[in-house]
């Protein structure tokens, strides 16, 4: 069986900027974790005393706190600011950039609209920086009956489907003056999805490697899933199932914003060895 | 045969005003036609000696200049006001707007993209308002290795149609970093349009009743076709033929924003004979 990675997968410049600024602070707490990998956080643990806290409250001894690549809402880190302890910013700038909009579109009097998951720490953290009114939704049907101003500013997690972001700015579109359109996708999501898309439609059995709990990559293994019927996410290569690779010819792999090369050449290794 | 208007049709609110400012002024002359209506045209010469000229220069002894509902170019309003002509302004509002936008937008930086046909009056007048980057287009292909600014500012002219203005902002949106969208697409337009469609489907021969050279009524012409293969555009009544109607059971209206009730009802009067 042959095994090709996509021609853009794995760690996006955030991420990259992110475990750089972390490992050169060391003896650090972030709030929430860095970034969506489980793995990775362990190794920076392991070897830079990089600790993952939950949230600001349980910050006690720490000097130094890293804010998440997904940045933190703007109360936190106004609260964080108040202390004493070393503030060290790993927010991606593609992420500060929809955060800084948010605030910016409300101070000039716009409803603004954030496609994305509300559950989501980047969402939470871009969603805390308006300061009149702003809706989070995932389906244009979520816009239906909302009266909004004659003016919309609309703003995408970063990790989101272009697709979709063009079917909400439609709806809008339709039913506002005007509606001021930030397309906010980073570009490496897009590079990612449109590499595994090309590779899902070729191969037979297709690995998506990236942490469960990362929007990236579900986008990616949905994407995946949608050309290649036999298309499977994991976290690392010890979910790996023989069975997958019965029969194939063609296994594609790709992974998400989060995961470092040395996990996906884990999990290479081990396909081999099936 | 029965014959249905349509449940939207003809005179817009634009029009209706331009046709009482003008009959208000009287001896007077606007600056290309009023409307795109030449039998209304002919009307307000007769009734209310108001002309109509080609353009500023052909203006002599007139004390009165009207500007047309599509408006005029900044230029030539400027021109005109240097002059001791009173000028009297019929522009539609709903022109004035994207004239506003135009000029804004470009003061602000931002390349302005015009979704229309460069060759109407309404869209050379929008155009001469910009001060920057000004693209004319009518198709999403046209803006195709266009290297835009990071941001750029959308807007129609006021007779197109909703689902290729949506397609045209949607290339835009991936290819630029903010794009600010202003439907100044007309609702009468749109009404019309929906009306027209509705019509059409259930109709065995549509007549579209407006002028040739009516932006809006060239596109409910091309609607009406769409949906019924036996659709006719005519200026007036003289252009009906009895063949038309041949063996059917339902004639459907609809008229452009520029056509008057009273050829509308012509129009009836002489379908009701056939």
């Amino acid at each position: 069986m042959k095994i090709e990675l996509a021609s853009s997968y794995g760690f996006c410049f955030g991420v990259k900027r992110a475990i750089k600024i972390a490992e050169n602070a060391g003896d650090a707490a972030t709030i929430g974790p860095l970034i969506h990998n489980n793995e990775e956080i362990s190794r920076l643990e392991k070897n830079y005393n990089v600790k993952t806290l939950e949230g600001i409250d349980e910050l006690k001894d720490e000097k130094k706190a890293i804010i998440r690549t997904h940045g933190i809402t703007k109360n936190d880190l106004a609260e964080l600011k108040k202390t004493d302890i070393k503030v060290i910013d790993a927010t991606c700038p593609f992420v500060t950039k929809p955060q800084q909009i948010c605030e910016k579109m409300s101070e000039e009097g716009y409803d603004v609209v954030i496609f994305g998951d509300m559950h989501h720490p980047e969402v939470k953290g871009v969603k805390s920086y308006a300061k009149g009114n702003v809706y989070v939704v995932l389906e244009e049907s979520e816009l239906e009956g909302i009266k909004f101003k004659q003016k919309v500013a609309l703003v995408s997690q970063t990790t989101r489907k272009v697709e979709k972001f063009m079917q909400i700015a439609n709806y809008l579109m339709l039913h506002v003056k005007e509606l001021r359109v930030f397309n906010t996708i980073c570009n490496a999501t897009f590079e990612n999805q449109e590499a595994a898309k090309n590779l899902a439609k070729r191969a037979d059995v297709m690995i998506i490697i990236g942490g469960k709990n990362s929007s990236n990559t579900k986008q990616l293994y949905l994407i995946s899933k949608n050309f290649c019927e036999d298309s499977y996410l994991i976290e690392s290569e010890e979910e790996l199932e023989r069975s997958w690779f019965d029969g194939k010819n063609l296994c594609g792999i790709s992974a998400g914003a989060s995961t470092p090369d040395w996990i996906i050449q884990k999990v290479v290794d081990r396909i081999k060895k099936v």
